[in-house]
Protein backbone atom coordinates (compact mmCIF):
# COMPACT_ATOMS: atom_id res chain seq x y z
CA UNK A 1 0.00 0.00 0.00
CA UNK A 2 0.86 4.12 -0.39
CA UNK A 3 2.24 5.72 2.16
CA UNK A 4 0.93 9.50 2.83
CA UNK A 5 3.07 10.12 5.01
CA UNK A 6 7.25 9.51 5.90
CA UNK A 7 9.05 9.33 9.26
CA UNK A 8 9.65 13.21 9.23
CA UNK A 9 6.22 14.03 8.09
CA UNK A 10 5.21 11.82 11.47
CA UNK A 11 7.91 13.33 13.53
CA UNK A 12 6.61 16.87 13.12
CA UNK A 13 2.78 15.56 13.36
CA UNK A 14 3.72 14.41 16.97
CA UNK A 15 5.43 17.58 17.54
CA UNK A 16 2.45 19.62 16.45
CA UNK A 17 -0.47 17.58 18.00
CA UNK A 18 1.32 15.57 20.95
CA UNK A 19 3.96 18.06 22.37
CA UNK A 20 4.01 16.61 25.89
CA UNK A 21 5.09 13.57 25.10
CA UNK A 22 6.95 13.70 21.28
CA UNK A 23 10.27 14.16 22.77
CA UNK A 24 9.80 10.56 24.37
CA UNK A 25 9.61 8.77 21.08
CA UNK A 26 11.55 8.57 17.71
CA UNK A 27 9.88 7.76 14.39
CA UNK A 28 12.56 4.47 13.22
CA UNK A 29 11.26 3.58 10.00
CA UNK A 30 7.79 3.67 7.96
CA UNK A 31 7.51 1.42 5.13
CA UNK A 32 4.20 -0.76 3.69
CA UNK A 33 3.74 -2.73 6.00
CA UNK A 34 3.69 -0.80 9.29
CA UNK A 35 6.35 1.59 11.58
CA UNK A 36 8.92 0.99 14.17
CA UNK A 37 9.51 3.70 16.96
CA UNK A 38 11.38 4.07 19.98
CA UNK A 39 10.99 5.10 23.45
CA UNK A 40 13.66 6.81 24.63
CA UNK A 41 13.57 5.41 27.81
CA UNK A 42 14.26 8.14 30.67
CA UNK A 43 14.01 7.78 34.66
CA UNK A 44 10.43 8.62 34.32
CA UNK A 45 9.72 5.64 32.66
CA UNK A 46 11.24 3.41 35.19
CA UNK A 47 9.41 1.92 38.11
CA UNK A 48 11.04 0.12 41.26
CA UNK A 49 14.21 -1.79 40.12
CA UNK A 50 14.86 -0.34 36.92
CA UNK A 51 11.85 -2.08 34.87
CA UNK A 52 10.05 0.00 32.08
CA UNK A 53 6.59 0.82 33.42
CA UNK A 54 3.21 -0.51 32.12
CA UNK A 55 1.90 3.02 31.19
CA UNK A 56 5.41 3.54 29.45
CA UNK A 57 4.75 0.49 27.66
CA UNK A 58 1.09 1.20 26.58
CA UNK A 59 2.43 4.81 25.27
CA UNK A 60 4.76 3.28 22.91
CA UNK A 61 2.21 0.49 21.74
CA UNK A 62 -0.78 3.01 21.24
CA UNK A 63 1.71 5.67 19.73
CA UNK A 64 3.09 3.23 17.11
CA UNK A 65 -0.24 2.21 16.15
CA UNK A 66 -1.62 5.51 16.09
CA UNK A 67 1.37 6.79 13.71
CA UNK A 68 1.16 3.64 11.33
CA UNK A 69 -2.86 4.49 10.87
CA UNK A 70 -1.68 8.18 10.19
CA UNK A 71 1.04 6.89 7.65
CA UNK A 72 -1.73 5.70 5.44
CA UNK A 73 -4.20 7.67 6.14
CA UNK A 74 -2.28 11.37 6.26
CA UNK A 75 -2.46 13.45 9.08
CA UNK A 76 -5.88 13.26 10.87
CA UNK A 77 -5.78 14.11 14.42
CA UNK A 78 -8.95 12.16 15.53
CA UNK A 79 -8.47 8.50 15.32
CA UNK A 80 -9.24 7.32 18.49
CA UNK A 81 -8.07 3.76 20.47
CA UNK A 82 -11.14 1.63 21.16
CA UNK A 83 -9.30 -1.43 22.46
CA UNK A 84 -5.81 -2.23 23.44
CA UNK A 85 -4.85 -5.37 24.76
CA UNK A 86 -0.99 -6.04 26.17
CA UNK A 87 0.85 -9.20 26.69
CA UNK A 88 3.96 -8.68 28.87
CA UNK A 89 6.10 -11.28 28.49
CA UNK A 90 9.73 -10.45 29.81
CA UNK A 91 11.33 -7.70 30.93
CA UNK A 92 12.99 -5.39 29.67
CA UNK A 93 16.70 -4.64 29.51
CA UNK A 94 18.04 -1.94 32.07
CA UNK A 95 19.31 1.24 30.52
CA UNK A 96 17.98 -0.01 26.83
CA UNK A 97 15.40 1.93 24.33
CA UNK A 98 12.86 0.30 23.95
CA UNK A 99 11.14 -0.70 19.87
CA UNK A 100 7.78 -0.89 18.94
CA UNK A 101 7.15 -2.56 15.87
CA UNK A 102 3.33 -1.83 14.66
CA UNK A 103 1.90 -3.75 11.65
CA UNK A 104 -1.36 -2.71 10.43
CA UNK A 105 -3.86 -5.53 9.48
CA UNK A 106 -6.89 -4.09 8.94
CA UNK A 107 -7.43 -0.37 7.52
CA UNK A 108 -11.10 0.11 7.10
CA UNK A 109 -13.83 2.66 6.86
CA UNK A 110 -14.77 2.96 10.23
CA UNK A 111 -11.81 0.86 12.03
CA UNK A 112 -8.28 -0.03 12.13
CA UNK A 113 -7.02 -2.82 13.59
CA UNK A 114 -2.89 -3.95 14.37
CA UNK A 115 -0.55 -5.36 16.24
CA UNK A 116 2.74 -3.89 17.90
CA UNK A 117 6.13 -6.14 18.93
CA UNK A 118 7.81 -4.10 21.35
CA UNK A 119 11.76 -5.27 22.25
CA UNK A 120 14.57 -3.94 24.24
CA UNK A 121 17.37 -2.71 21.39
CA UNK A 122 19.12 -5.27 20.39
CA UNK A 123 17.75 -7.93 22.04
CA UNK A 124 16.31 -10.91 20.28
CA UNK A 125 13.16 -11.77 21.92
CA UNK A 126 10.20 -9.28 22.67
CA UNK A 127 8.90 -7.60 26.11
CA UNK A 128 5.53 -7.48 25.22
CA UNK A 129 2.83 -7.47 22.47
CA UNK A 130 -0.07 -5.87 21.55
CA UNK A 131 -3.21 -5.56 19.64
CA UNK A 132 -5.19 -2.20 18.85
CA UNK A 133 -8.23 -1.31 17.31
CA UNK A 134 -8.83 2.67 16.58
CA UNK A 135 -12.27 4.21 15.58
CA UNK A 136 -11.43 5.97 11.92
CA UNK A 137 -14.29 9.04 12.35
CA UNK A 138 -16.29 9.41 9.23
CA UNK A 139 -14.81 12.88 8.79
CA UNK A 140 -11.46 11.41 8.11
CA UNK A 141 -11.98 9.31 5.40
CA UNK B 1 -13.19 -13.73 51.39
CA UNK B 2 -11.09 -12.15 53.94
CA UNK B 3 -8.95 -8.99 53.30
CA UNK B 4 -5.51 -9.23 54.22
CA UNK B 5 -4.39 -5.33 54.05
CA UNK B 6 -6.93 -2.28 54.43
CA UNK B 7 -7.23 0.53 52.54
CA UNK B 8 -4.61 2.38 55.15
CA UNK B 9 -2.61 -0.55 54.57
CA UNK B 10 -2.56 -0.21 50.62
CA UNK B 11 -1.97 3.08 50.94
CA UNK B 12 1.16 2.93 52.75
CA UNK B 13 2.49 -0.06 50.62
CA UNK B 14 1.89 2.29 47.56
CA UNK B 15 3.73 5.28 49.56
CA UNK B 16 6.53 3.13 50.60
CA UNK B 17 6.78 0.48 47.15
CA UNK B 18 5.76 2.97 44.24
CA UNK B 19 6.88 6.50 45.56
CA UNK B 20 6.98 8.17 41.68
CA UNK B 21 2.94 7.29 41.46
CA UNK B 22 1.61 7.26 45.03
CA UNK B 23 0.70 10.66 45.07
CA UNK B 24 -1.42 10.39 41.80
CA UNK B 25 -3.79 7.97 43.67
CA UNK B 26 -6.22 7.14 46.61
CA UNK B 27 -8.04 4.36 47.80
CA UNK B 28 -11.26 4.91 48.40
CA UNK B 29 -12.53 1.75 49.64
CA UNK B 30 -11.52 -2.01 49.88
CA UNK B 31 -14.41 -4.78 50.60
CA UNK B 32 -14.57 -8.65 49.92
CA UNK B 33 -15.58 -8.01 46.16
CA UNK B 34 -12.54 -5.54 45.24
CA UNK B 35 -11.53 -2.28 45.50
CA UNK B 36 -11.76 1.45 44.48
CA UNK B 37 -9.11 3.67 43.52
CA UNK B 38 -8.80 7.56 42.49
CA UNK B 39 -6.68 8.82 39.93
CA UNK B 40 -5.86 12.46 40.74
CA UNK B 41 -6.16 13.97 37.49
CA UNK B 42 -3.33 16.58 37.14
CA UNK B 43 -2.21 18.15 34.18
CA UNK B 44 0.35 15.19 33.74
CA UNK B 45 -2.73 13.18 32.85
CA UNK B 46 -4.27 14.78 30.33
CA UNK B 47 -4.04 14.73 26.33
CA UNK B 48 -4.59 17.81 24.16
CA UNK B 49 -8.45 18.80 24.52
CA UNK B 50 -8.24 17.53 28.05
CA UNK B 51 -8.68 14.00 27.92
CA UNK B 52 -7.30 12.11 30.40
CA UNK B 53 -4.30 10.32 28.18
CA UNK B 54 -4.01 6.21 27.41
CA UNK B 55 -0.95 5.60 29.54
CA UNK B 56 -2.91 7.31 32.20
CA UNK B 57 -5.92 5.20 32.37
CA UNK B 58 -3.97 1.89 31.61
CA UNK B 59 -1.74 2.94 35.02
CA UNK B 60 -5.10 3.55 36.85
CA UNK B 61 -6.42 0.07 35.95
CA UNK B 62 -3.20 -1.78 36.39
CA UNK B 63 -2.53 -0.07 40.20
CA UNK B 64 -6.27 -1.04 40.94
CA UNK B 65 -6.08 -4.68 40.15
CA UNK B 66 -2.56 -4.63 42.03
CA UNK B 67 -4.03 -3.42 44.88
CA UNK B 68 -7.39 -5.82 44.89
CA UNK B 69 -4.95 -8.79 44.79
CA UNK B 70 -2.60 -7.19 47.51
CA UNK B 71 -5.96 -6.31 49.86
CA UNK B 72 -6.29 -10.35 49.78
CA UNK B 73 -2.69 -11.96 50.01
CA UNK B 74 -0.79 -8.87 51.84
CA UNK B 75 1.96 -6.96 51.30
CA UNK B 76 4.05 -8.86 48.46
CA UNK B 77 5.69 -6.63 45.95
CA UNK B 78 6.55 -9.18 43.21
CA UNK B 79 3.07 -9.59 41.28
CA UNK B 80 3.25 -9.23 37.60
CA UNK B 81 0.87 -8.49 34.98
CA UNK B 82 1.14 -10.70 31.87
CA UNK B 83 -1.89 -9.40 30.13
CA UNK B 84 -4.17 -6.11 30.19
CA UNK B 85 -7.01 -5.59 28.12
CA UNK B 86 -8.60 -2.20 28.10
CA UNK B 87 -12.17 -1.46 26.08
CA UNK B 88 -12.05 2.51 26.03
CA UNK B 89 -15.60 3.55 26.20
CA UNK B 90 -16.55 7.21 26.34
CA UNK B 91 -14.39 10.29 26.97
CA UNK B 92 -13.97 11.15 30.31
CA UNK B 93 -15.87 14.39 31.69
CA UNK B 94 -13.25 17.17 31.69
CA UNK B 95 -12.13 18.24 34.84
CA UNK B 96 -12.68 15.72 37.11
CA UNK B 97 -11.22 12.69 38.56
CA UNK B 98 -11.34 9.00 37.20
CA UNK B 99 -12.77 5.92 40.03
CA UNK B 100 -11.33 2.73 38.65
CA UNK B 101 -13.77 -0.27 40.50
CA UNK B 102 -11.58 -3.78 40.53
CA UNK B 103 -13.14 -6.36 40.98
CA UNK B 104 -11.28 -9.92 41.20
CA UNK B 105 -12.88 -13.24 40.00
CA UNK B 106 -9.63 -15.37 40.21
CA UNK B 107 -6.99 -15.67 42.67
CA UNK B 108 -5.45 -18.94 42.18
CA UNK B 109 -1.91 -20.12 43.35
CA UNK B 110 -0.29 -18.52 39.90
CA UNK B 111 -2.34 -16.03 38.28
CA UNK B 112 -4.65 -13.61 39.53
CA UNK B 113 -7.62 -12.48 37.07
CA UNK B 114 -9.96 -9.45 37.73
CA UNK B 115 -11.45 -6.60 36.09
CA UNK B 116 -11.51 -2.81 36.51
CA UNK B 117 -14.45 -0.36 35.11
CA UNK B 118 -13.78 3.23 35.12
CA UNK B 119 -15.45 5.94 35.91
CA UNK B 120 -15.37 9.55 35.49
CA UNK B 121 -16.72 10.74 39.40
CA UNK B 122 -20.09 11.53 39.22
CA UNK B 123 -21.08 9.63 36.34
CA UNK B 124 -23.53 6.83 35.79
CA UNK B 125 -21.61 5.25 32.59
CA UNK B 126 -18.23 3.98 32.41
CA UNK B 127 -15.13 5.61 30.52
CA UNK B 128 -13.11 2.32 30.36
CA UNK B 129 -13.36 -1.76 31.09
CA UNK B 130 -10.28 -3.63 31.47
CA UNK B 131 -9.47 -7.29 32.34
CA UNK B 132 -5.84 -7.96 33.41
CA UNK B 133 -3.48 -11.12 34.77
CA UNK B 134 -1.37 -10.85 37.03
CA UNK B 135 1.62 -13.71 37.58
CA UNK B 136 2.01 -14.22 41.49
CA UNK B 137 5.56 -15.91 41.91
CA UNK B 138 5.59 -19.19 44.08
CA UNK B 139 7.10 -17.81 46.75
CA UNK B 140 4.12 -14.88 47.24
CA UNK B 141 2.05 -17.79 48.23
CA UNK C 1 -32.73 1.94 29.43
CA UNK C 2 -35.74 0.52 27.02
CA UNK C 3 -36.08 -3.28 26.49
CA UNK C 4 -36.88 -3.51 22.66
CA UNK C 5 -36.96 -7.48 22.54
CA UNK C 6 -37.91 -9.76 25.16
CA UNK C 7 -37.17 -13.52 26.14
CA UNK C 8 -39.90 -15.16 23.70
CA UNK C 9 -39.00 -12.07 21.20
CA UNK C 10 -35.35 -13.24 21.50
CA UNK C 11 -35.88 -17.36 21.52
CA UNK C 12 -37.93 -16.70 18.50
CA UNK C 13 -34.81 -14.71 16.31
CA UNK C 14 -32.62 -17.45 17.26
CA UNK C 15 -34.55 -20.18 15.83
CA UNK C 16 -35.56 -18.16 12.53
CA UNK C 17 -31.60 -16.96 11.98
CA UNK C 18 -29.21 -19.39 13.60
CA UNK C 19 -31.52 -22.51 13.26
CA UNK C 20 -27.97 -24.26 13.66
CA UNK C 21 -27.48 -23.56 17.52
CA UNK C 22 -30.64 -22.54 17.97
CA UNK C 23 -31.52 -25.82 20.27
CA UNK C 24 -28.32 -25.22 22.39
CA UNK C 25 -29.36 -21.58 23.93
CA UNK C 26 -32.39 -20.97 26.10
CA UNK C 27 -32.56 -17.04 27.02
CA UNK C 28 -33.21 -17.51 30.87
CA UNK C 29 -33.92 -13.95 31.58
CA UNK C 30 -33.35 -10.19 30.19
CA UNK C 31 -33.33 -7.16 31.98
CA UNK C 32 -32.10 -4.00 31.60
CA UNK C 33 -28.98 -3.90 32.12
CA UNK C 34 -28.41 -7.36 30.00
CA UNK C 35 -29.40 -10.43 29.32
CA UNK C 36 -28.78 -14.32 30.84
CA UNK C 37 -28.31 -17.12 28.65
CA UNK C 38 -27.74 -20.66 28.92
CA UNK C 39 -25.93 -23.00 26.86
CA UNK C 40 -27.46 -26.46 27.17
CA UNK C 41 -24.60 -28.91 27.76
CA UNK C 42 -24.49 -31.74 25.50
CA UNK C 43 -22.39 -34.16 24.07
CA UNK C 44 -21.15 -32.37 21.41
CA UNK C 45 -19.98 -29.28 23.43
CA UNK C 46 -16.94 -31.57 25.45
CA UNK C 47 -13.61 -32.21 25.20
CA UNK C 48 -12.07 -35.31 26.68
CA UNK C 49 -11.99 -35.57 30.66
CA UNK C 50 -15.86 -34.31 30.33
CA UNK C 51 -14.40 -29.97 30.53
CA UNK C 52 -16.73 -28.00 28.04
CA UNK C 53 -14.90 -26.94 24.86
CA UNK C 54 -12.90 -24.09 24.52
CA UNK C 55 -15.08 -22.83 20.93
CA UNK C 56 -18.63 -24.33 22.77
CA UNK C 57 -17.70 -21.30 25.77
CA UNK C 58 -17.04 -19.07 22.98
CA UNK C 59 -20.50 -19.53 20.86
CA UNK C 60 -22.16 -18.97 24.25
CA UNK C 61 -20.38 -15.44 25.48
CA UNK C 62 -20.63 -13.79 21.62
CA UNK C 63 -24.16 -15.20 21.13
CA UNK C 64 -24.68 -13.63 24.52
CA UNK C 65 -23.73 -10.71 24.02
CA UNK C 66 -25.39 -10.93 20.54
CA UNK C 67 -28.77 -10.94 21.98
CA UNK C 68 -27.81 -8.36 24.95
CA UNK C 69 -27.69 -5.88 21.64
CA UNK C 70 -30.43 -6.85 20.14
CA UNK C 71 -32.62 -6.95 23.94
CA UNK C 72 -32.14 -3.24 22.97
CA UNK C 73 -32.20 -2.23 19.11
CA UNK C 74 -34.77 -5.07 18.36
CA UNK C 75 -34.52 -8.08 15.60
CA UNK C 76 -32.07 -6.94 13.48
CA UNK C 77 -29.67 -9.58 12.05
CA UNK C 78 -25.93 -7.67 11.15
CA UNK C 79 -24.13 -6.51 13.93
CA UNK C 80 -20.42 -8.11 13.74
CA UNK C 81 -18.09 -8.77 15.82
CA UNK C 82 -15.05 -7.11 15.86
CA UNK C 83 -13.08 -8.36 19.16
CA UNK C 84 -13.46 -10.86 21.83
CA UNK C 85 -10.99 -11.87 24.75
CA UNK C 86 -11.98 -14.79 26.91
CA UNK C 87 -10.14 -15.47 30.54
CA UNK C 88 -10.77 -18.89 30.79
CA UNK C 89 -9.97 -19.33 35.28
CA UNK C 90 -11.52 -22.69 36.21
CA UNK C 91 -12.74 -26.02 35.36
CA UNK C 92 -16.71 -26.50 34.48
CA UNK C 93 -18.25 -28.53 36.83
CA UNK C 94 -19.03 -31.86 34.95
CA UNK C 95 -22.51 -32.34 33.80
CA UNK C 96 -23.82 -28.91 34.38
CA UNK C 97 -25.31 -26.36 31.78
CA UNK C 98 -23.19 -22.92 31.72
CA UNK C 99 -24.74 -19.56 32.67
CA UNK C 100 -23.43 -17.08 30.79
CA UNK C 101 -24.66 -12.88 32.49
CA UNK C 102 -24.32 -10.53 29.74
CA UNK C 103 -23.96 -6.98 30.60
CA UNK C 104 -23.95 -4.24 28.01
CA UNK C 105 -21.37 -1.35 28.55
CA UNK C 106 -21.73 0.45 25.85
CA UNK C 107 -24.17 0.44 23.13
CA UNK C 108 -22.63 3.52 20.76
CA UNK C 109 -24.03 4.40 17.08
CA UNK C 110 -21.35 1.91 15.36
CA UNK C 111 -19.76 -0.12 18.84
CA UNK C 112 -21.41 -2.12 21.48
CA UNK C 113 -19.13 -2.93 24.25
CA UNK C 114 -20.06 -5.72 26.85
CA UNK C 115 -18.97 -8.12 28.89
CA UNK C 116 -20.01 -11.78 29.99
CA UNK C 117 -19.18 -13.80 33.39
CA UNK C 118 -19.84 -17.84 32.61
CA UNK C 119 -20.94 -20.03 35.43
CA UNK C 120 -21.81 -24.06 35.89
CA UNK C 121 -24.57 -23.86 36.72
CA UNK C 122 -25.37 -23.22 40.51
CA UNK C 123 -21.79 -22.77 41.25
CA UNK C 124 -20.45 -19.69 42.57
CA UNK C 125 -17.29 -18.94 40.78
CA UNK C 126 -17.14 -17.75 37.17
CA UNK C 127 -15.24 -20.31 34.42
CA UNK C 128 -14.74 -17.49 31.73
CA UNK C 129 -14.99 -14.13 31.56
CA UNK C 130 -15.38 -12.54 28.21
CA UNK C 131 -15.42 -8.65 26.65
CA UNK C 132 -16.85 -8.29 23.60
CA UNK C 133 -17.58 -5.89 20.94
CA UNK C 134 -19.62 -5.52 18.15
CA UNK C 135 -19.92 -3.48 14.92
CA UNK C 136 -23.38 -2.40 14.22
CA UNK C 137 -24.01 -1.51 10.53
CA UNK C 138 -25.32 1.90 9.88
CA UNK C 139 -28.51 0.78 8.16
CA UNK C 140 -29.22 -0.69 11.44
CA UNK C 141 -29.39 2.25 13.81
CA UNK D 1 14.53 -23.53 18.35
CA UNK D 2 14.34 -27.02 18.31
CA UNK D 3 11.00 -28.88 17.25
CA UNK D 4 10.52 -32.16 19.12
CA UNK D 5 7.19 -32.78 17.41
CA UNK D 6 7.02 -32.48 13.42
CA UNK D 7 3.47 -32.52 11.28
CA UNK D 8 3.13 -36.26 11.40
CA UNK D 9 3.87 -36.25 14.98
CA UNK D 10 1.47 -33.67 15.65
CA UNK D 11 -1.36 -34.81 13.95
CA UNK D 12 -0.89 -38.24 15.33
CA UNK D 13 -1.24 -36.67 18.80
CA UNK D 14 -4.67 -34.97 17.68
CA UNK D 15 -5.89 -37.94 16.48
CA UNK D 16 -5.28 -39.71 19.67
CA UNK D 17 -6.69 -37.02 21.84
CA UNK D 18 -9.13 -34.92 20.04
CA UNK D 19 -10.99 -37.72 18.09
CA UNK D 20 -13.86 -35.66 17.92
CA UNK D 21 -12.32 -32.74 16.46
CA UNK D 22 -9.38 -34.46 14.74
CA UNK D 23 -10.67 -34.67 11.58
CA UNK D 24 -11.38 -30.68 11.13
CA UNK D 25 -8.16 -30.17 10.85
CA UNK D 26 -4.57 -31.11 8.95
CA UNK D 27 -1.23 -29.54 9.77
CA UNK D 28 0.15 -27.73 7.01
CA UNK D 29 3.74 -26.98 7.79
CA UNK D 30 5.97 -26.91 11.23
CA UNK D 31 8.72 -24.54 11.66
CA UNK D 32 10.84 -22.88 14.32
CA UNK D 33 9.18 -20.06 14.34
CA UNK D 34 5.52 -22.32 14.60
CA UNK D 35 3.39 -24.24 12.54
CA UNK D 36 0.41 -23.65 10.01
CA UNK D 37 -2.64 -25.88 10.51
CA UNK D 38 -6.18 -25.91 8.08
CA UNK D 39 -9.34 -25.68 8.99
CA UNK D 40 -11.15 -27.80 6.25
CA UNK D 41 -14.39 -26.08 6.16
CA UNK D 42 -17.69 -28.18 6.29
CA UNK D 43 -21.13 -27.14 6.30
CA UNK D 44 -21.16 -27.75 10.07
CA UNK D 45 -18.69 -24.60 10.69
CA UNK D 46 -20.73 -22.36 8.39
CA UNK D 47 -23.18 -19.45 9.71
CA UNK D 48 -26.30 -18.34 7.69
CA UNK D 49 -24.73 -16.50 4.46
CA UNK D 50 -22.12 -18.81 4.52
CA UNK D 51 -19.53 -17.12 6.97
CA UNK D 52 -17.11 -19.58 9.18
CA UNK D 53 -18.80 -19.31 12.51
CA UNK D 54 -16.45 -17.38 15.54
CA UNK D 55 -16.22 -20.75 17.34
CA UNK D 56 -14.42 -22.52 14.37
CA UNK D 57 -12.57 -19.51 13.83
CA UNK D 58 -11.76 -19.89 18.25
CA UNK D 59 -11.53 -23.56 17.48
CA UNK D 60 -8.77 -23.21 14.93
CA UNK D 61 -6.34 -20.24 16.45
CA UNK D 62 -7.07 -22.17 19.76
CA UNK D 63 -6.06 -25.65 18.85
CA UNK D 64 -3.14 -23.89 16.06
CA UNK D 65 -1.42 -22.36 19.40
CA UNK D 66 -1.84 -25.62 21.17
CA UNK D 67 -0.36 -27.49 18.94
CA UNK D 68 2.69 -24.91 18.19
CA UNK D 69 3.58 -25.38 22.38
CA UNK D 70 3.26 -29.16 21.62
CA UNK D 71 5.72 -28.66 18.55
CA UNK D 72 8.19 -27.98 21.40
CA UNK D 73 7.79 -29.92 24.40
CA UNK D 74 6.15 -32.42 23.10
CA UNK D 75 3.21 -34.57 23.32
CA UNK D 76 1.59 -33.38 26.47
CA UNK D 77 -1.90 -33.13 26.61
CA UNK D 78 -2.40 -30.91 29.53
CA UNK D 79 -1.88 -26.94 28.41
CA UNK D 80 -5.19 -24.95 29.09
CA UNK D 81 -5.22 -21.73 27.27
CA UNK D 82 -5.78 -19.07 30.29
CA UNK D 83 -6.42 -16.09 27.69
CA UNK D 84 -7.45 -16.04 24.06
CA UNK D 85 -8.09 -11.99 22.52
CA UNK D 86 -9.70 -12.73 18.79
CA UNK D 87 -10.21 -9.41 16.30
CA UNK D 88 -12.66 -10.34 13.74
CA UNK D 89 -11.26 -8.69 10.56
CA UNK D 90 -12.96 -9.57 7.71
CA UNK D 91 -15.31 -11.68 6.02
CA UNK D 92 -13.82 -15.27 4.97
CA UNK D 93 -14.37 -16.14 1.16
CA UNK D 94 -17.20 -18.32 0.77
CA UNK D 95 -15.93 -22.03 0.06
CA UNK D 96 -12.44 -21.89 1.16
CA UNK D 97 -10.92 -23.49 3.66
CA UNK D 98 -9.08 -21.43 6.50
CA UNK D 99 -5.56 -21.44 7.44
CA UNK D 100 -3.67 -20.22 10.85
CA UNK D 101 -0.81 -19.31 10.71
CA UNK D 102 0.93 -19.12 14.88
CA UNK D 103 3.47 -17.60 16.02
CA UNK D 104 5.29 -18.56 19.22
CA UNK D 105 6.59 -15.64 21.41
CA UNK D 106 7.17 -16.81 24.52
CA UNK D 107 7.78 -20.39 26.16
CA UNK D 108 8.55 -20.03 29.52
CA UNK D 109 8.36 -22.13 32.61
CA UNK D 110 4.98 -22.07 33.68
CA UNK D 111 3.16 -19.75 30.35
CA UNK D 112 3.12 -19.89 26.45
CA UNK D 113 1.99 -16.80 24.39
CA UNK D 114 1.87 -16.30 20.76
CA UNK D 115 -0.18 -15.25 18.09
CA UNK D 116 -2.59 -16.29 15.08
CA UNK D 117 -2.90 -14.55 11.83
CA UNK D 118 -6.16 -16.56 9.99
CA UNK D 119 -6.54 -16.56 5.95
CA UNK D 120 -9.03 -17.91 3.97
CA UNK D 121 -6.66 -19.67 1.83
CA UNK D 122 -4.85 -17.95 -1.07
CA UNK D 123 -6.29 -14.61 0.29
CA UNK D 124 -3.57 -11.64 0.86
CA UNK D 125 -5.73 -10.10 3.75
CA UNK D 126 -6.26 -11.57 7.11
CA UNK D 127 -9.72 -13.21 8.29
CA UNK D 128 -8.92 -12.76 11.90
CA UNK D 129 -6.13 -12.05 13.99
CA UNK D 130 -5.69 -14.02 17.88
CA UNK D 131 -3.48 -13.98 20.92
CA UNK D 132 -3.39 -17.06 23.11
CA UNK D 133 -2.18 -17.89 26.55
CA UNK D 134 -1.47 -20.99 27.93
CA UNK D 135 -0.73 -22.38 31.38
CA UNK D 136 1.59 -25.16 31.49
CA UNK D 137 1.29 -27.39 34.60
CA UNK D 138 4.73 -27.89 36.50
CA UNK D 139 5.06 -31.33 35.63
CA UNK D 140 4.96 -30.92 31.55
CA UNK D 141 8.56 -28.83 32.17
Amino acid sequence: MQVAMDAAGLTGFLAREFGQVAEDFAVEAVGAAGITLRLRVAERHLRPGGTVSGPAIFGLVDVAMYLAILSRIGPIALAVTTNASVDFMRKPVAGRDLLGEARLLKLGRSLAVGDVLVFSEGAAEPVARASLTYSIPPAAR
